[in-house]
């Protein structure tokens, strides 16, 4: 159910990019509670023209990797869980990409459970 | 109103993708009874390594024309009327681009009258 | 905090790219009282097949300049100081870029304080 869209300057190999979404997805698994095979990501390489970002804002240093990641999930986790979250993500992408946790900016979204069809024309998630 | 993401793999052409964009308005004139020519969307063609998705998840069948839609509009629709959507969305599909239901994706956010801004610098929905 | 999306047809400077971007901070410092540097922009440029947008839609006319804005920021601003917001952009736009303001269209979404993370795998704005 997350819907992931990741943002970074243009650059990286697909590996890379594959890793970081693979990271997300496993954070998520770690600190969200999602289900196994819940990955649905989209990424964008940026121009630096085009993906304009605070250098040092609230006095985080933000290199040319900065990614920024928008997830979209149901409501109703508790401030915790998306704390955990937010520290896992980084844990996981500083050990596998060695990239550095002022890199990583995230910011959520919540909708209900009637919010999404996997496909067939269902809402999969309503009882 | 609705503002309209579609995301989808690289190599659909032109009329394919009007189409998809024609059909996803269709549904929510349908089923949700948007205003006419309420028509804003935005098509975002993907190469593989950067659009990610579970072809099993839900034991839903995706496949290379997997189709991921993001939907904001106003709060206030009852569920059943997003069932109808997602139901009128694949069936549309279906007929006009013989695209399969279980590669259809949708993803809705709400928000309030007084979060759209037509031009002019007016909120048209505030009262 | 404010996480903007901005969208527009292909073919404007990296200047006039950069200019609007600028320009939505400023309308956002000016309105809703954001930081100071708390910017964080994407901008995508699209081919007209795939920006679709009603070129009269409430009787406002839309041009090749058109130009979509998705703002995603913090629960908590009143209805005037969106209203403010909407009028301060277009004059901005007006003045910096001779932007029409019937080219303008902006749509908003809200998170919570917990729904943010600057940086080093903490949400700041949780006390």
């Amino acid at each position: 159910m997350p819907l992931v869209r990741i943002e970074l300057q243009r650059g990286k190999p697909a590996e890379y990019r594959r890793t970081l979404a693979e990271q997300v997805y496993e954070a998520m698994r770690d600190a969200i509670k999602i289900p196994e095979n819940d990955k649905f990501v989209v990424i964008t390489e940026r121009d630096p023209d085009n993906f304009i970002y605070d250098r040092n804002y609230l006095g985080i240093q933000r290199s040319d990797d900065f990614v920024l990641i928008q997830i979209v999930f149901r409501r109703g986790r508790p401030v915790e869980m998306k704390q955990e979250f937010y520290k896992r993500l980084t844990e996981r992408l500083q050990e596998s990409l060695a990239l550095r946790p002022s890199d990583v900016f995230v910011s959520l979204l919540e909708n209900g459970a009637e919010d999404w069809s996997f496909g067939d024309g269902i809402a999969q998630y309503v009882k």
